[in-house]
């Protein structure tokens, strides 16, 4: 059974974690917020000083950070700290799951490369549901050892196991896949609206419009209109579910990825504008699906 | 057995009403065209020297015209023309399966309620393979006893009849469909060539993206980017479809609706730009999945 | 000295039959509301019951009303009303001013043109400030005489005045400046909030791009950044000027305009949709420039 | 008189450096280009072997590079050299002159100040011909000690020279400003063409909306439509001016300024996505008014 480092005890890492211990895995975590820590010690944890003093000794290292510059300082080190590049052991698989850009994942990928240690990225999404069920979906970036490799830990917290490609293909994916998201969510709240506007029941061209050339993952699992679907955010107040600024992260993200490879994306860009906007006017911790509020008439 | 009507007899026309003389019904029709018109006399129906004689003794009438203009002077009558509802009977069935502004269908939808005529909007989607399958999908707009006496036509010329609402809900709901559709086409063409310039393969990522919630219908049935899915246009070099120049007209009908109702749609709005820049460069007749080649690097 | 019919005294059309009584022509004007016809009779205005009586024995006419379907009727008639075109004599020079839809400018031109009376299309910039103090601007479309015939009238209300071309051609002109104005504007203040966002001082980055290649209309007279220029209404809380809610409907002409000569225009489509949601979040009776205020962190 | 040395010698430095001589200062320049130098030398510069050698005994440095990655390895070195920060005296002022991100102007800027040296970001507008003709706009950012130091080179070369704010405001101030740019010339161009196929002509349009509510510096300086205006890119087939890669380039700098202070550009944004489309049909290297053949109709 694999022993396995965890680095990172958010609102997703701790869940993540737990099914790890659940499995019957020995797990030694490590956050800098003492009572995350002690929530997953009180499950069966080990705990460790230092980032590095949990994975000297892990076949496995996964971490879960909210950005670029905590991953790269995590296994690259910084002034003050050594990083895991520098303690861990060849046979060491690095497994990074947190949402960054894919300049960094690759960067760490590289400097791994360089010592012989395999490094794969793999975002997740799924939500702390999905976290806490172990239904997460993962999109992998990394060699077909690593993945595979990675297979025993993976499944135990996912559903669904993507193989993008390379270092970093992970991260890409991800953002094509939540730029994607969020062009169905204005396109659809927008259409929706324009029926309503001209007198459409929201809820019989929802039906019309999934089942015809429309059809879309938010028409099927996330109407943005309220009261078209039952459980979901749109019809509790919009709470719940993915935050808006979250969102504006993934936007920036992929706007960034955009940049570096000097690609037009005109309706990301201007999801993203308008996710900003509505951020900005004080939504930025309601569900994503809240757009539909820019363009619905205000009571 | 029902004795129908049939006015306009173009690329679609003729194959609805070939299957409804397949069917076994008294079809008598009637076209400017005299060829379109041979065509189907050729096939068995009956031929009339005006759309007034055609209608005149029909249980149901069924049109198929490229604009309102068209569908207005038809059944409205102009200065050279009576009108089909100056000849009909009060128990006639109209049905106008053209798609046209939601304006013209209630203009026609009220004078003819004023006579105490059933008058119904059903605009199609499947395009001429599903017109010569009998798989074509109705959205309707009409009376609740104009959409089931519609049945008996419509199951014969399509395989998904939808009641979108009174009169003029057929169009409107074909339009936000439409524009909906545009922007998945839009969105997922630069997802996808976000991807790509950032090294993924676009077959993996589509497969990603599918079953994520980037997953929309032009993933699933008709993937823009050349060769990642068989019997497609974008890997038959764009050719058949659905014209690029037919979705301009379909993204100015929802921009006029959304005029009409002060809606904003941004992604609709900026979707019928690029579409409308595409067939200006000269890309007007290919399929609308070309609108991939705007984001992709000109070889 | 010329006698003129004065048909609509609004907000706008008020001031400027005033203009033309203290230049001591002879003025019969007509509004629906008595009040309105009341306040200029009282400047020294003749009256008529009825807008075909003020304009009969007139040499111009000058029209100012809401909307196309206003002038259309006023000019063609309706059920229970002539036309003017039906009674005033072919040496009767029309001008409407109103801003309205081109294609109605252009059938009301035709209408005359077919039984030899002048019209002329004349929407005017300016506000209400520059129809009082005669200052407003005029942009005319129709032949060169009628042209010159006007400018004895137009001299009078407006201190720039311009010939676009034929009938329709002053509409379509102000439409496209209009929308144009609406793309400087936001582009405007996304770029100063831009500034702000990275430490500039609106003032000077103001100062820099009003003499640089961003130079345009809004930072010279009319900057949407609070507090950067006086008497504006960015100083004054975003009252007065120019409403949100004029705005959209001038951006909804040019929209009627793009889509009937199947044009693309991606900013001004744009600019409209953020207009639409602006005013629909309850901002339609702040002036244009507060769109500022979507850019910009809400305290 | 003051001694400069003038590192990066291409189109604009090139002239930017001669025209130092011609003012009689002492200029070492140095370049990689062996041949750049040489057509300094023959002017009358100095040269030196290295950065660090011209940039030693000098009063003023002045940089003209291509990227931010250039300007960070030459002031503070790389693995294979000093950074000019190393070597310089601190009463040397340094003045980069090159156009990028604001976050390495920063860094600079403090690992300058860290060394209580000067530095100053003063990127340029005005092109090859303002380089040349000694009349480039340079837009600072530094301390006013700097600022003040900086006037005895920079009115050598320039002849608008504004002070935007501390270290990296230059570079803002200069982004913002080419991002409003960018919107005014794609705004213009829809607003013109959509005149035209409305019937109106250019020029006229053209000269109504330059001195009204939609004037802007492209309606003034730099119309891009062709023959409306003589001398500019649009009337000689779009060659010369500012190269619609550059503008790219620019347009990706304000989009990485907008990413990390969170903004919302729609405009912004929008305006690249249609200048990266298209630079990839081809027109990469055409004048960047030639956004206006994406509008009108390809014959």
């Amino acid at each position: 059974m694999a022993t396995v480092a965890f680095i990172g005890l958010g609102n997703m890492g701790g869940p993540m974690a737990a099914n790890l211990i659940k499995a019957g895995m020995t797990v030694t975590v490590f956050d800098l917020m003492p009572a995350a820590v002690d929530a997953l010690t009180a499950q069966g944890a080990l705990s460790a000083k230092t980032a590095c003093g949990a994975a000297a000794s892990a076949d496995v290292v996964i971490s879960m950070l909210p950005a670029g510059k905590h991953v790269s300082s995590l296994y690259l080190g910084d002034a003050s700290n050594k990083g895991l590049l520098d303690v861990v052991s060849k046979d060491t698989l690095l497994i990074d799951c947190s949402t960054i850009d894919a300049a960094t994942a690759q960067l760490v990928g590289s400097k791994a490369a360089q010592k012989g240690i395999e490094f794969m990225d793999a975002p997740v999404s799924g939500g702390t549901a999905g976290a806490a069920a172990g239904t997460l979906t993962f999109i992998c970036g990394g060699t077909d050892a690593a993945f595979n490799k990675a297979q025993t830990v993976l499944t135990v917290m996912g559903a669904n196991i993507f193989h993008a490609g390379q270092v970093g293909a992970g991260q890409i994916a991800k953002i094509c896949n939540n730029m994607l998201l969020s062009v169905l969510m204005v396109g659809t709240s927008e259409s929706l609206q324009l029926g309503i506007d001209n007198g459409l029941d929201p809820k019989i061209l929802s039906d019309i419009m999934k089942v015809s050339s429309g059809g879309n993952w938010t028409l099927e699992k996330y109407n943005p209109c309220p009261d078209v679907m039952d459980n979901v955010p749109s019809s509790k107040g919009y709470q719940g579910g993915f935050m808006v600024d979250l969102m504006v992260k993934d936007l920036g993200l992929s706007q960034q990825a955009a940049l570096a490879s000097n690609s037009s994306t005109p309706m990301g860009a201007l999801a993203r504008s308008l996710y900003v906007n509505h951020a900005r006017q004080g939504h930025g911790r309601l569900d994503f699906s809240s757009i539909f509020e820019q363009f619905s008439q205000k009571k």
